[in-house]
């Protein structure tokens, strides 16, 4: 296979050495059912619970707060969906650059008498705080606001924002799958400012896809999304993933010592990124907001970024023009939107995010590429008027 | 790891060899998410549609009406909930020997307004054909009736079901989990017959965990249970398991070539095992009804299963007392309950369930060891007395 230089770490993750080589035995000889009572299914539980430990221990929870799903979206229609059919329907607040995961089931609630509360955004991205206090007045029975976002990478201040929506006596969720790994996660904190519950994903954390969790305060009642055989408490039943829960857990454990250093190294590729898309006219989404330290969103003045991804693809870069979990919608980023970006220059926008196995040598070739690639676009364009 | 003789394939089943290579590449370079649009994403893309061709292919469905899942679990969430979710509440007819996760998210919908209706079965576990005549003409909005019993093995008449089901102006779904790779399904004959949905799992048929998939009559509106990015025509959201749903494909093309003449095999060891059984003894449920070939569910008397599994297991054979999915919970099998099987008798019950690895050799062995435990045990029974 034809193999760019990989910059689309928001997407996913390849699969760390140590993470591969972890799974491996649960994919081979280890191939027990969790919930089994003999030996294979003894060592399926053992380390089903080890990775527990690693994953609580990676964002600062307990293990028993921490229950396995499928992944990012699973996490967040569990949360959403199983709080609200425990309870009578009042208003969900919800932020207005979720991702789809978030705002979807949250619609998908209207018809069962839930209100939806879009929190507006400034043109960084951030929840507008005066706006906020006014909706949390409102008192909804939920409030979800995601810690960063896939496209911008724009932190939000969740400690903050849970609060404020604490003292208004909202219970308050976070969508956290983009920060594993790349800023420390702290659910204890979090918690004790008002954090009841935390979404976590591994494929975008150097783990595998077809794991992820729901940290959760245990005193928040939940009705189970998957309902069957009682795994997890009860919370998600379901056979357990177990390879890829092993592949979670040493992923996050990974993650921990890698944030001692890596996010500095990370943020000089990001500068060097931005100066280079600067120097050709490029705006970056967000850039005075605290942001991930891997990810650049970024728009060339009439140049479409669908275009512009393709010819970088080619040229030997992988890169995305919109969240990829959502692309199969042609439609403009409702991110962007959010944050009052014009239809006609969101079409340009293009995310750079960058992972660990990335060097400041491939950033300065993909600036070299990028450049002819602009190049030749403004040309064919003059050509064309 | 110590490694028993592993004669508990409805639990789970060790990945064949070709499934593993053929997963490998996407655990490691081919790591894209299948929503992007470079060159990792179009691999990732193309390799979720070719294991979507193959999985329809080994069911007699067309890859239009296939959707991946998690797993056996999710699909039917999604296909109960997401039924009722978009219906007025009426009634759901569920079978009683059902798995779980087809009766406990019918359950969940009771707070809806829904109704459950529980379809009997008789001593074998064979639906009770003339309450079920008018259950159906009580017009339930769905009936769901698996396709093969996880603990017993016992096989439904789905066809005839679904006929009756669809003349009530029923829809009609199967929990067909332990049938993939054990006896040829149809999906194209059966939804002739009335069968709107049915659902598979990869891990019990020599596929990896985390993947599973709801094959689905397109005419059938389903709310998806998972919302969000959209993938899987909006009926499953979140970043595709690629490895695992390759994996799966794979499974499925191997299960339809062993199909030729894998369960006469089969049905040889179980015959020699039943022998054995009854030589000491035992008692084997639905004995006299259409099994699959590789399951024995068993009892002796006055010798308690799971205490003959904990001694099995460290005389090196993994068998399993009940369900593996549901053996957290201690109760009697509700599956025998329902067959009217006393619950003492039901403590003694013991599955059996064989898989394309096992040799008539392990079985002969098996035989040797029960016979020396039983004798162990009713020694000290004897004592005790």
């Amino acid at each position: 296979m034809f193999a760019p230089v990989f910059l689309d770490h928001n997407a996913t993750t390849p699969l760390s050495e140590a993470v591969w080589q972890g799974m491996l035995p649960w994919l081979r000889d280890r191939f027990g059912n969790a919930s089994s009572r003999h030996e294979y299914g003894r060592a399926a539980r053992t380390a089903v619970e080890e990775a527990r430990r690693q994953v609580a221990a990676a964002v600062g929870a307990v293990p028993g707060e921490v229950v396995f799903t499928s992944g990012g979206s699973e996490s967040n229609n569990l949360l959403i969906k199983g709080f609200c059919d425990v309870r009578a329907p009042g208003a969900l607040a919800i932020g207005s650059t979720e991702h789809p995961c978030v705002y979807k089931p949250a619609e998908q609630m209207v018809s069962a008498g839930w209100q939806i509360r879009r929190i507006p955004v400034d043109s960084l991205g951030l929840i507008d705080l005066a706006r906020y206090a006014e909706i949390v007045l409102e008192k909804p029975a939920l409030v979800s606001v995601m810690m960063a976002n896939n496209e911008t990478g724009v932190v939000q201040d969740v400690a903050a924002l849970a609060a404020a929506a604490r003292t208004a006596g909202a219970v308050f969720h976070t969508d956290a799958a983009q920060v594993l790994g790349r800023m420390p996660l702290d659910f204890r904190a979090l918690n004790g400012a008002g954090v009841m519950a935390m979404t976590l994903s591994a494929h975008k954390a150097g783990g595998p896809k077809g794991a992820g969790a729901l940290i959760l305060d245990k005193r928040l009642e939940l009705v189970p999304l998957i309902a069957g055989g009682g795994q997890e408490r009860g919370l998600r039943s379901g056979t357990e993933n177990v390879a890829a829960i092993v592949g979670f857990g040493l992923a996050c454990e990974l993650a921990s010592t890698q944030l001692r250093d890596a996010p500095a190294a990370m943020l000089a590729m990001r500068e060097q990124l931005e100066i280079g898309l600067h120097a050709l006219g490029a705006s970056i989404f967000g850039q005075a907001a605290l942001r991930l330290p891997n990810t650049v969103y970024f728009a060339l003045p009439d140049i479409d970024g669908e275009t512009l991804v393709g010819k970088l693809d080619r040229a030997g870069f992988a890169v995305a023009s919109g969240a990829a979990c959502s692309s199969a919608n042609p439609e403009p980023s409702h991110v962007l939107a959010a944050m009052g970006v014009p239809d006609e220059f969101a079409r340009a926008a293009v995310r750079v995010s960058l992972g660990s196995g990335n060097q400041p040598r491939q950033v300065e070739e993909f600036l070299k590429v990028l450049k002819e690639i602009v190049q030749q676009l403004k040309q064919l364009t003059a050509v064309a008027i």
